[in-house]
């Protein structure tokens, strides 16, 4: 009886995190990164208060000043007055040091700074298991306020193409004098580019690597009706170019928004949710303990069903109730 | 109309893989291996029919003999008047060659026997969707008449050990004189072996391996009621201890059958088809252009929904027809 009038924990956590509390945040996003039952119960009771932010993916190979870049680009958001949360992704590994570790100490210089949270996350098991704790990890961010998310991501691989292609706009990193051929074309980046960014332009090589971008571009571009994908110059480690960067930004933001291709990015993920939470809901009905479930396994054994007819029959029996999921319904 | 007379393709395919054409055999297993929506149904449609098969696992690192070996077995399983299936999997590689081609061509003596049937899978994309084949693969061949089937891994990681234990019986091949440890233990294969086999017997250090395999059991095993996992000898090239091994997998079976361990088996792995036939159901339910999924995504996006919300309704209001789902479903 007292269940009904004290709120549940997880309730308690997204009114926290929606007052901005940084340390319920961070719970929650540890929470999300588990994949525990609760993560699907925080994600519903917050969803409402996300869909505001701006979610920026910056991807490009080791050694292009990413980290820098996204430094950089956070200062320069918090002088115009906006919320900024970055969130480091390394597919790759299944703890969160070296690279990521290195950024956070970099950071540091944000600290205690309520405008800015930074959090990594590393692969604990599957590459779908941390696209879904990265998706579901922007929705926290976003509730809980901030304007912009900068999904970051350490290499340059198909996971992490994967969890880049989340974000509304996608900048690719690359930097000069890494030889003849541009790292972003290797790494098969210059699809899903929304943005080129040429970092370290005070390096020799410079214009050279934009032109080759340019090139490439020319290829693989130049549609009517398209977004013109910008090559854009920036010296992260002084500033240079990083204001022009925002700028762009936010004009790939409003083209997005006006052009349809925002809704058409928000159905991707929305769907995406959607299929995730219909997983989880079906993975706890169909467990062994729960009573039909075992019945239609004796059936499959018996030969007096088959596995299609039984699981249809079973999805069709199972009127899932969201609510009675959390270990309740298992009879 | 005359849908109704005449039998669809499957259901012919079906009828034709029953009456032992190893031609629509090979038909069906291609269909398997692809993942078509039509393999679901083929699955189904015969599914019934499956269910006596013995399902022997093999694994073992490169250069014990395993091919040599479950030639050898194959051989001493028709002679004692039993049908064989072979299923030689390489999840590592995407494409059936090296090992499995070398396979073969060394059965090649069996071509045209009516008692003996061959077929390597490779991984197309995901080692997930490799287990699955594999699983639906049995079926066909168990629903085909053979007695016996085979299913002989090539590697020995964790994919080959999670497309092994879907098997009734588990031999393990280790092989003398690899080193001071047996190979076995290094890959983690002594806890899912039912049965150890140490082939190419007549090489020195044979002994010290059976020794080395005996101390690694003690400490792994041991316990009453559990089955006391033998140790055997073969020399696969001149069918040396064969006979003996093909006794002891016989046993094998007729101890999981007496313990109930078979059914635990039978029970794991018509719990796993469920799960992938519900998969199937609702990823065919789950997607843009069905108008009730795409309802959902707009009150996503509208936040007048959350996720977890959109999928129970989903699934309830899916009242999933079987029959419905091959294209036609879709409005």
């Amino acid at each position: 009886m007292s269940q009904v009038a004290t709120p549940s924990p997880v309730v308690a956590m997204a009114d926290r995190i929606r007052a901005g509390s940084q340390v319920s945040l961070a719970r929650g996003l540890t929470l999300v990164e588990s994949r525990a039952e609760a993560a699907s119960e925080l994600l519903a009771e917050i969803w409402k208060d996300s869909g505001q932010a701006h979610v920026v993916g910056i991807t490009g190979p080791a050694g292009s000043g990413k980290s820098t870049l996204v430094t950089a680009m956070a200062r320069e958001y918090v002088a115009r007055g906006s919320r900024v949360a970055i969130l480091a992704v390394d597919p790759s590994s299944a703890y969160s040091g070296g690279a990521i570790l290195g950024d956070r100490i970099r950071m540091t210089e944000h600290a205690g700074n309520k405008d800015i949270f930074i959090r990594s996350m590393a692969s604990r098991g599957a590459t779908g298991g941390l696209s879904r704790a990265v998706l579901d990890g922007i929705v926290l961010l976003d509730a809980a306020g901030f304007d912009v998310v900068i999904l970051e991501t350490v290499g340059v691989g198909q996971a992490e193409v994967d969890v880049i292609s989340v974000a509304h706009t996608v900048l690719v990193v690359s930097v000069p004098g890494l030889g003849d051929d541009i790292q972003a074309i290797k790494a098969g980046l210059i699809e899903i580019a929304d943005i080129h960014v040429v970092n370290k332009a005070d390096r020799p090589g410079a214009d050279l690597t934009v032109k080759q971008l340019r090139e490439s571009l020319r290829l693989a571009h130049g549609l009517a009706g398209k977004w013109d994908v910008p090559i854009l110059k920036t010296t992260a480690s002084d500033g240079d170019g990083v204001p022009e960067l925002l700028d762009k930004t936010a004009e790939h933001r409003h083209w997005m928004t006006d052009n349809g291709a925002m809704r058409d990015v928000e159905r991707r993920n929305a769907a995406t949710r959607i299929r995730w939470a219909a997983e989880t809901l079906i993975a706890a009905t169909l467990r062994s303990g729960h009573r039909e479930f075992d019945a239609a396994v004796d059936a499959l054994i018996a030969r007096t069903d088959e596995p299609r007819q039984a699981a249809a029959r079973l999805l069709t029996a199972m009127a899932v109730d969201p609510t009675d999921i959390n270990g309740k319904g298992q009879s």
